[in-house]
């Protein structure tokens, strides 16, 4: 699956995702007004009005990018009707010929792992029936638990050519409490950066990267630095650029000498462009050619910053 | 919240959670035809026979038990339907007077981590109306992106009278990878173990507890007695008792002098019990009746391991 991720990167020239992370506050008035006259002020009105308003940005981004990330958090706080939208934009999305990286950080053991890569990643089976319920191509997973809680997801890769990318250090202010800890004088994330290469090994696309890729926040470029050397062969997909704080120059040392390497994630700093200052002009109707703008002035960026 | 929790310890006697974590293969066949007769063999049918499964354990058990755990990646693997079967089996055990932790082991950052918080535990507001899209009592969390994963849940549980437990040590054979490493001297574990102190201390509970928590696996009851100590407000809840090799014995430090401390979580153990040798004399029939007698077992088995 990384092949393929790849592939669209360099026909794209943007090693970037859109996060597909909408809060309602994001959503302009009129997709929303639409949405609670057709449901009523409920979970499926505000669960159409997220799809919605997904669908006008993933079509005025889907030439540009060669994938999305939807947060699952911001479907699920919706219950059931959110999570529905969830599956609705993880299926539109690939219609329109994106890679969808699901952002679902799950981590469990054993057969309850099992259970969330197969759903995310892979196939269940009710009776002699099978089934694909979520489809995403990759999944965020969470390493506290271990191998037992990796393992899992990574037999689903390989069985139906999918991919994961581990949380290694995280974006947020406070992701150091642990993450930087020092075991045997090294930080913890390079402990885990290490497990990422081992657990790397066990999925190798053809093209020669692992599907086993990493989250490096963008807020951390040392940090980004170092783990590109400790996993030469994991894709880093680095989330916190834009709203976060991190910019283009923050992210020469996550890509390798071929530009490769790293996939770049920014969220509302697209799919709310619309609010900012720089792209008002565009107005709530030209919400989604906003987020358009916000792609190729953030692909200039990162093309500039890597000197291509 | 935990004060609530401790109320119903007391008044059954027993420090213990049934996992909810239903398998198909753990469901009597007449359970699984009729609803495969009513859905057919669809994610619909899988949920079905899962609720109803459910509902005869919780009707045997709510009795006996102050708590049940529902794991969501047992309802996740079916996609909308199967998390419609969690919503139901949330409802339908509060409904039966019992306390319900979430076992979602959700974190994440921000705004994100305080979308999970408000859907499971809080509410979440659509115009002018307010839901609660999932309702339980209690969730698991994932400490590894640290404060800013954790704190939007506290704040929710203390806007809302709910509950967390942290994973700090967790039951798995893999568990030691990342939490035993050595960090000063002192094992992750035991640094993640004084941060739910630290953020215990932001939601006390009048009964002296605090509703925040902790999941240390019975399977590791020497970092139980260590973690007990560390963590002195703490409810400890303790998985691994039963099926993955956890007994009575090996439970004691995980509460204090005066019983209380902990809880102790069986899935398989229980919900399974009509497929195990010693209560094979229930038929599948009675498979409701087996996993009540393997309730008041472990209830037994606790009380002498704690000379009462």
């Amino acid at each position: 699956m990384i092949g393929k991720l790849i592939e669209k990167i360099q026909r794209t020239g943007a090693p970037i995702v859109v996060g597909l992370d909408p809060q309602l506050k994001f959503i302009p008035p009129s997709i929303l007004k639409k949405a609670f006259r057709e449901h009523g002020e409920t979970l499926e009105g505000a669960a159409e009005a997220i799809f919605q308003f997904n669908k006008g940005i993933i079509n005025a981004v889907a030439e540009y990018v060669p994938a999305v990330k939807p947060q699952i958090a911001m479907y699920e706080q919706f219950g059931i009707p959110g999570l529905q939208a969830f599956v609705r934009t993880v299926e539109y999305s690939r219609k329109k010929g994106l890679v969808v990286i699901g952002d679902i950080k799950r981590g469990d053991i054993g057969s309850t792992s099992m259970s969330y890569a197969a759903s995310h990643l892979g196939t269940v089976d009710v009776g002699s029936e099978t089934y694909a319920p979520f489809g995403e191509d990759f999944a965020t997973v969470n390493p506290y638990l271990g191998s037992d809680g990796v393992k899992p997801f990574i037999e689903v890769c390989n069985s139906h050519n999918k991919g994961i990318f581990v949380l290694v250090k995280t974006s947020n202010p406070s992701s150091g409490e642990f993450q930087d800890r020092l075991v045997d004088g090294k930080p913890l994330y390079e402990i885990v950066g290490e497990k990422v290469r081992e657990w790397g090994e066990e999925s190798m696309d053809p093209c020669g990267w692992s599907n086993v890729g990493a989250v490096v926040g963008a807020t951390y470029p040392e940090q980004g630095r170092i783990l590109r050397t400790v996993m030469p062969k994991s894709f880093i997909l680095v989330p916190g650029y834009g709203a976060q704080g991190g910019k283009g120059a923050d992210l020469v040392h996550f890509f390798d000498r071929d530009g490769l390497g790293a996939v770049v994630n920014s969220s509302r700093g697209i799919i709310a462009a619309w609010q900012q200052e720089a792209y008002a002009s565009y107005g709530e109707a030209g919400y989604a050619d906003a987020a358009q703008a916000a792609v190729l002035a953030m692909r200039k960026d990162i093309s500039e910053a890597l000197g291509r």
